[in-house]
């Protein structure tokens, strides 16, 4: 299939199934805790995930799927693998906070190829095809050019990993100290987007599921920045791991 | 003047200042340094401070006016006093994070009485008056009965006041300690109305303007939650000051 069209179709599906996010029925999210403290998933992260899927296994059916909702992940060969997280930012989205995302990445023998990611509350879409550069809403975007000391550093917690607690919180104190101000918005896809489209600077999160990062590292090695591991190595796909993202790699402490 | 006429008359002008934020001609947003490393104005933050002062002041011309883009304050005396911010995340703002609020609070013989809170990015408008409970696009709002266990704090940075920072990170890793997960938005105002909302269950800053909590402090205490200075006092509106808040105030650290 053409890459252009199978983009739109998959951008598409993205949209339809914000959707469903925004007309939950907050009184009956049907909460259940997953592996660790703060760690959630409701009813809504399965049937996202369920139409996600429908949807792409109509538009490529030779595909492999991985999703954040599954009990038994596949593994990643060679061809195409979807690697998907129905709600990236559950948290947020069981409190109505309004900053959650859709992040649909695609793998084409082992590498990105294709990430879309679709905040609904602002109904801002975020994509890239490998080599095409990224865009939102139409838009192509750009990494900010900021030093570091200019730079806003966007951070992830993972309250649920609590042996990380202490050192995000002294990589954020160092990078603070480098930096001009922090952010904390709950989902890792759309920081990734955001330094992708230069409104933040930098980001890290000491350990990531793959459909955390899977779409937006894509998205900001094609708006010019760099997305790796903590050893600054290329990323992986078939394992939980650091991410460090910024608009540029000198910027990454 | 009938205290819900004045109501809808302040709702309309923030919703009516809020489209210059959101039309503001970003490759010319005449950006300024204010006091100390990430403190800038626009001029949009005038020019939304100048249309909100224009219209509050024939909407109540009897009352004080204090704003932040202002270069002298006037003193809080008995009588009506506009207290605002025009942009609360000025620094989102600048850099399109899509994360920013006009905050208009007025205090009546130096205390709270009306309180509005506009996010143009979510069209979400937050408002209070005295005894009368709060408010989201018409809807009454409540805080959480969250326990600090279960809590999501935020917190303020304010990277500007150097001094602060140490204390700032130590307060974060205290209350994450406790807590659930940890939010830093940009916008002070915001994360005061996400209190009483009840999508995050707690807030710290250890140094605040009036403008930033005037209006969102009395928007929690309608929502039935508690917003109080570092030593746990009742807030005062004349000068700079640390602002804790909460669903209940036995989740104060």
């Amino acid at each position: 299939m053409n890459e252009q069209v199978l983009l739109k179709k998959i951008i598409k599906l993205a949209k339809k199934s914000g959707k469903i996010m925004l007309n939950a029925d907050r009184s009956n999210l049907n909460i259940n805790d997953k592996e660790g403290h703060g760690n959630f998933v409701t009813k809504y992260d399965k049937m996202v995930q369920d139409a996600i899927f429908d949807g792409l296994k109509k538009i490529l059916p030779e595909a492999n799927f991985v999703g954040e909702e599954e009990t038994e992940h596949a593994k990643i060969t060679d061809g195409y693998t979807f690697i998907v997280d129905p709600i990236d930012g559950t948290t947020n989205f069981i409190n109505d906070y309004k900053l959650s995302s859709i992040s649909i990445g695609l793998l084409k023998d082992k590498e990105p190829f294709l990430g879309v990611v679709y905040n609904p509350y602002l109904k801002e879409i975020f994509y890239a095809v490998k080599g095409h550069g990224a865009f939102c809403n139409g838009k192509q975007i750009h990494v900010s050019d900021k030093a570091l000391e200019d730079s806003i550093v966007m951070f992830g917690t993972a309250i649920y990993y609590e042996e990380l607690f202490e050192e995000t919180m002294e990589t954020a104190k160092n990078y603070l100290s480098h930096a001009t101000d922090l952010r904390r918005s709950g989902s890792a896809a759309i920081d990734l987007c955001n330094v992708a489209a230069g409104r933040a600077d930098a980001f890290f999160e000491l350990r990531l599921c793959p459909w955390d990062y899977c779409a937006g590292s894509l998205i900001i090695q094609e708006a010019g920045g760099v997305c790796v591991g903590l050893d600054k190595q290329p990323l992986t796909f078939d394992k939980k791991q650091g991410v460090l993202a910024a608009n540029k790699l000198e910027n990454l402490l």
